[in-house]
């Protein structure tokens, strides 16, 4: 190959699909200059990006186009080599007309890996079925402070929580033939003040210990084939030129063979938001020798600069070849080089693609009935019952006056989060329709409590400073039963919302108004179910202790209004744990359970960042009985392993879930430990007065850190293992006593503790 | 000597002063069991605690109760050798009736280090008098997140301001004869969210370019002899366990050779609150490896636990030999060794000691007229004024209205900070006078505008929720000329101020309701000019633009409020400058000016931190115009020197001091700079219409930092010297070249910018 036509292999273009089934246009995205599709493609092509997530185009369409782009592509280079076409797919496919599943936040409510992998196998199938070969996705960060925009997008602030849901997530992706993409690699979600790339100043040993973990897991147990770096600098070294961590720790360490994708633009971000470099061709350089190995979204740094530093000798050839061997290793196990490779995608396979295209309409569904019960099935797993004084379930057979008054309470996309389709692209086109059913909060009430009386008001926006629909809503809340206040944010990018890429927030008050909304509704006396479709957590205020109960809901897709109303009904018995602490008070952030004793409320500092509701809480509407804790194996060397047993009994009249969070406190470690972190959790599904046996082993390798020296260890001494229905709710202790010196551990250590459960009533 | 005979000499005894002129008494504080020194003291003892800051009690009787409590010290070992007394001098002597001097964050505004020199030297003097031998004092801390209740006691947000300042201070002590001790070494400013003694999450480049060069440049340039460990960890080593710091940086990097001591408690708190060791005796083994010499404030770890653990093996009584080595020289170095020692302090030289106490009573002054106009000129000096739209200066011959709100208005000790005696002890014994004259804001303003009738509302407490004062508040607006607001916090310990250590806050709101009293009185339409007495700087809404005037003092101490009436009437020129941000916004916490680019406004991120008055900033009634750059080299070798000179000349009509301050911008740097760091200044008083010529060599030292492999370096390229009178405000810029090679530079590296002034205006 020539030097251009391997560079040509290293890069995206941007492109939307045609609405006519013509072949996708580049995409003039207001950062970029216009790129040539003619010009370029004869050297080839590395990627396509975003054909489906750029424009509102019928599935069948734009998989048509996509198709004949495609054909055009290989034809144009003397080789024949397809791009890969790569979507967002955070919360689902990010197309039109696509299901939109639950937020990241909403799978680790769940704490259920095995139904986040069935949700990805999905998303993949429908990616796959259209031409489509990556997904960006998922977003491992953890959260490090909630205001950041994008904690919508996280799984979580526990690397453990996260580790386990994001490889279960890349286990379905990539079932489906997707390449999925581990992002973003590393220390992205602890920007300064939660200010969206705001630099990061963290350690190294917090790096090692809470960002990295959740990546070395999904390396190690998915199979995943791409890892995307993230914009942010840590400690003054931006990821995208950081060899040491693209290389050295990804490669060399975890033995990682895909390729390293860049966040889009992050290269040129090297020299124009970071400056440590001072040219387009340096950014290049330095982002191929540190390990990237495509640039997206479109061609900056990897066109003329490229070229030009390589002839001028500031670099090296041998990082293109390198770059280019990784992604056309990448086509061939996709198939892309195969001699009977074509671009008809499956779901085009025996439909006339000659005839004229808008016969092909309709005839994509990418919101089959299936995916909609799937994404009903996260949804209601999801739901977070934070409070109940007894007012829920709202039994549907009696008749009553319901006030549902929020902002949220008629809005149909406050369902979904800023990468969800319809609020990703679909603001942009408010003439199109937003091609799947987002039924609002009150017809999912209404559907629910057929025989209710349901009266309606928006009370206030979601941002806006003005109080004139409080009197209406006043009037309405004192002549209902029950007010339900339907709170929370509206996602969207980059100012555009509350939550979402780019709209970070100086506190976790609830935005606008809403605070005092709620607090006027509280005033009323009549009982308030707060209920809050929202991207972050937020500070309640006294509605955290005066509302009838607080359902906290983490954008839920389009399924998600008819789980909350069947948790109010109580058709549903609520199951989600909180993935995330709900702050006390909306400043002295950041703050999350993740802290040593000093992190917590202490006697030296006025602040106290004791949560309302912590990290792992959520109600349902039976009770459980914690038992008989045996400890088998109270005593193990530092390379082996505890056992220990318990009973959960579900000891209340109904069906309920009760999660088993196991915590490990270490109370003392040469450096300093959190008070406890998670490091298993199973989910126990019991009938009334069902009881199951739990017997849990639990690896030494589990107790190990990143020590003095840099190096993972696991020191002898006491443990002692919480097992708890929260952080803040410990049932049982195991103490427990690591025994022989201090030992080195490395990537191959266990990640996990096995739980057995009998009878098998566990998922 | 024994093994419990060096141990005793590395731990102190908190004790009281005697009211009656007897011997001090242990001091039983809360966190402690009571010593007994009949036990102790057969064996020596090392140092004695806060003699003279425990209880309000005449000095000259506490000067003789720590006079016979030294004498019976050194007559009960066998050695004769007496303890050093230390005390608190963080804005002065902390005894009662000492002079109350501006805190830190004055000290920075002044931007003087010869005048803090001279104040560190006065406050050196009065403590050496009555027999003190160590000051825990200077804090050189850089604010990184202004919600931490100790922010008033350090010196603002840029290290090259606090290591100028700090340096001046110790050089000024320590010439009165008092060991300084540096504090926190290091890293405490960085608690997270703010909160005491929460972990600090920063990496190894952040200590090393931020946190590290004020202490590396006291180290090097004053000859301090002690340093304190900071309370906290960073990345989970705490700094009293941490070897490499305490040892290998400032011992055998930077080669100090004085005494480590530890912060009051903190040995303990490797055990209680860091949880790194599981004993007392392994945390005095930890302390003392890591080079900690001296227990404080009484003995804990360092008694039975120690003697148990070198017993055991745990801990080799070298590091019990090497601390008492220290400690020894220590106390020859203060003469205490010596054979004609005699616990008789200067300031009782010649007394009767033998009479009735009684007759002592009031023959010790420490607070003589020369220390309080030596208050009053660095409170003069340290005034902000951050917006004048004109209303200022207030002529004082003109009768006017002036209605004086807030609940600054008449307390007398809103000028001062939480380790100020009569805040810091004070206040526990509110039957006692305070010690020393605190006129209020009313009396300050009535006794600079005599002609003026003022009248005075509280118009709400300082941190109380209550707005019932509010109409009475906007009555008198209403009837006044000018409102001047008093606002601000009350400073305190652990909770019981909204200022001082322990007393952090949420947000950089104005405690309780103030800002509604203030947006209240902007209402009125009368003139407002908001005047802060505060410990921090604080968001102020509206006011910050619709203020007629706003001027900022940092508890300006006992003359701080005749300095603030002199700059109202304009009897003196403004002339402080800010040594941190005061912000626009309330959240969104931590940001100083001290940021990368990505840490400043971008289009990535809906959070604006732009501060309403950036770093350095402060405004003057006249005017000054910068002219005339000649950049002589602009170009020199990594190891060189730029050249350049401009004229500043006083274009107004009356004196005022301009503050050239020159910043470094680096647009590429192997790793992420700040977007722009002071690297030198100079203050000039010019008269009406005097200009001066300012010569500036400036090292390319200067332009330094922690490269990626942790070296210092200088990198070649090119560089802005940006000369401003803030860090908003550049006026003029040098565009100058490094060339060469990279360059490895160590501690010996040169720290300022060198600064001739013609004709010799500055100081």
């Amino acid at each position: 190959m020539t030097r251009k036509e391997k560079i040509a292999q290293l890069f995206g273009v941007w492109v939307g699909a045609s609405a006519e089934g013509a072949e996708v246009a580049p995409h003039q995205h207001d950062m970029e200059e216009p790129v040539l599709l003619d010009d370029l493609l004869p050297d080839g092509l590395g990627q396509l990006t975003r054909p489906f997530g750029t424009a509102p185009v019928d599935p069948a369409l734009a998989a048509l186009s996509l198709m004949r782009t495609q054909g055009r592509i290989a034809a144009a280079n003397r080789f024949g080599i397809p791009a890969v076409a790569h979507e967002e797919c955070l919360a689902g496919f990010a197309a039109w007309g696509a299901t939109a599943y639950p937020v990241p936040l909403s799978w680790g409510a769940t704490f259920d890996p095995a139904l986040v992998r069935e949700m990805a196998a999905a998303i993949g199938r429908d990616m796959r079925a259209v031409g489509v070969h990556q997904g960006l996705a998922p977003v491992l960060d953890v959260v490090r402070d909630a205001r950041w925009g994008r904690v919508e997008e996280t799984i979580g602030e526990d690397p453990y929580l996260v580790g386990t849901i994001a490889t279960a997530y890349v286990q379905g992706l990539e079932s489906a033939g997707i390449v999925a993409t581990l992002k973003h690699f590393a220390g992205y979600s602890a920007s300064r003040a939660g200010r969206n790339l705001a630099p990061v100043g963290m350690g190294a040993r917090e790096l090692a210990d809470v960002i990295l973990p959740p990546f070395e897991m999904a390396v190690r147990e998915s199979g995943v084939r791409s890892v995307m770096h993230a914009y942010t600098d840590t400690d003054g070294v931006p990821s995208a030129a950081d060899d040491e961590l693209l290389t050295g720790l990804l490669r060399d360490t975890w033995g990682f063979t895909g390729t390293v994708v860049a966040d889009y633009f992050g290269i040129a971000f090297l020299k124009t938001l970071h400056g440590v470099v001072g040219t387009f061709g340096e950014a290049a350089g330095a982002a191929l020798a540190a390990g990237v190995d495509v640039e997206l979204p479109t061609v900056k740094t990897f066109g003329e600069p490229l070229l030009d530093a390589i002839e001028a000798g500031i670099v090296p050839e041998e990082l293109v070849d390198r770059a280019v061997r990784r992604v056309l290793v990448q086509k061939a196990q996709l198939g892309l080089l195969d001699h009977d490779w074509t671009p008809v995608p499956p779901a085009l396979e025996g439909a006339d693609t000659t005839a004229d295209p808008a016969a092909l309409r309709g005839t994509i569904d990418l919101d089959p009935e299936g995916n909609r019960e799937l994404a009903g099935r996260i949804a209601r797993q999801a739901v977070v019952l934070l409070r109940n004084d007894g007012i829920l379930p709202l039994d549907p057979g009696t008749p009553r006056r319901i006030a549902l008054i929020g902002p949220n309470a008629e809005a149909p996309t406050a369902v979904l989060g800023c990468y969800a389709f319809p609020v990703h692209v679909g603001g942009q086109h408010p003439d199109i329709p937003l091609g799947i059913d987002l039924p609002t909060l009150r017809e999912a009430l209404q559907a629910e409590f057929p025989t209710a009386e349901i009266v309606v008001a928006r009370g206030a926006g979601v941002d806006d400073a003005g109080t004139e629909g409080f009197p209406e809503a006043v009037a309405l809340a004192r002549s209902a039963d029950v007010v339900i206040a339907a709170l929370g944010d509206r996602a969207g990018l980059f100012g555009r919302g509350t939550s979402g890429e780019g709209c970070d927030a100086e506190s976790l008050a609830l935005p606008g108004v809403q605070q005092q909304l709620l607090d006027t509704l509280l005033d009323t006396g009549t009982p308030v179910v707060t209920t809050l479709l929202a991207g972050r957590p937020y500070a309640l205020g006294r509605a955290a202790d005066q509302s009838a109960a607080v359902v906290q809901s983490f954008f839920p897709g389009e399924a998600g209004t008819a789980a909350i109303a069947a948790v109010l009904s109580g058709r549903v018995s609520p199951s989600g744990r909180l993935p995330v602490s709900v702050p006390r008070h909306p400043g002295a952030q950041p703050s999350t359970y993740l802290a040593a004793r000093l992190g917590h409320a202490s006697e030296v500092s006025s602040i106290d960042p004791t949560p309302a509701f912590g990290f792992g809480h959520g109600l349902t509407y039976t009770t459980f009985e914690w038992s008989d804790l045996v400890v088998a194996t109270a005593t193990t060397p530092t390379d082996g392993e505890f056992r220990l047993a318990l009973t959960v009994r579900n000891t209340g009249d109904r069906a309920g879930s009760e999660l088993v969070q196991l915590y490990l406190h270490d109370p003392v470690a040469s450096v300093v430990q959190p008070l406890q972190r998670l490091i298993g959790y199973v989910r126990l599904d019991l009938a009334a007065g069902q009881e199951a046996r739990i017997d849990a082993t639990v690896p030494a390798d589990l107790a190990s850190f990143t020590g003095r020296n840099g190096t993972r260890i696991v020191e002898p001494g006491e443990l002692e293992l919480r097992l708890g229905a929260s952080s803040t709710e410990p049932r049982l202790t195991a103490r427990v006593v690591l025994t022989g010196t201090v030992r080195q551990v490395d990537h191959r250590r266990r990640l996990h503790a096995d739980f057995e459960v009998l009878p098998p009533a566990a998922h």
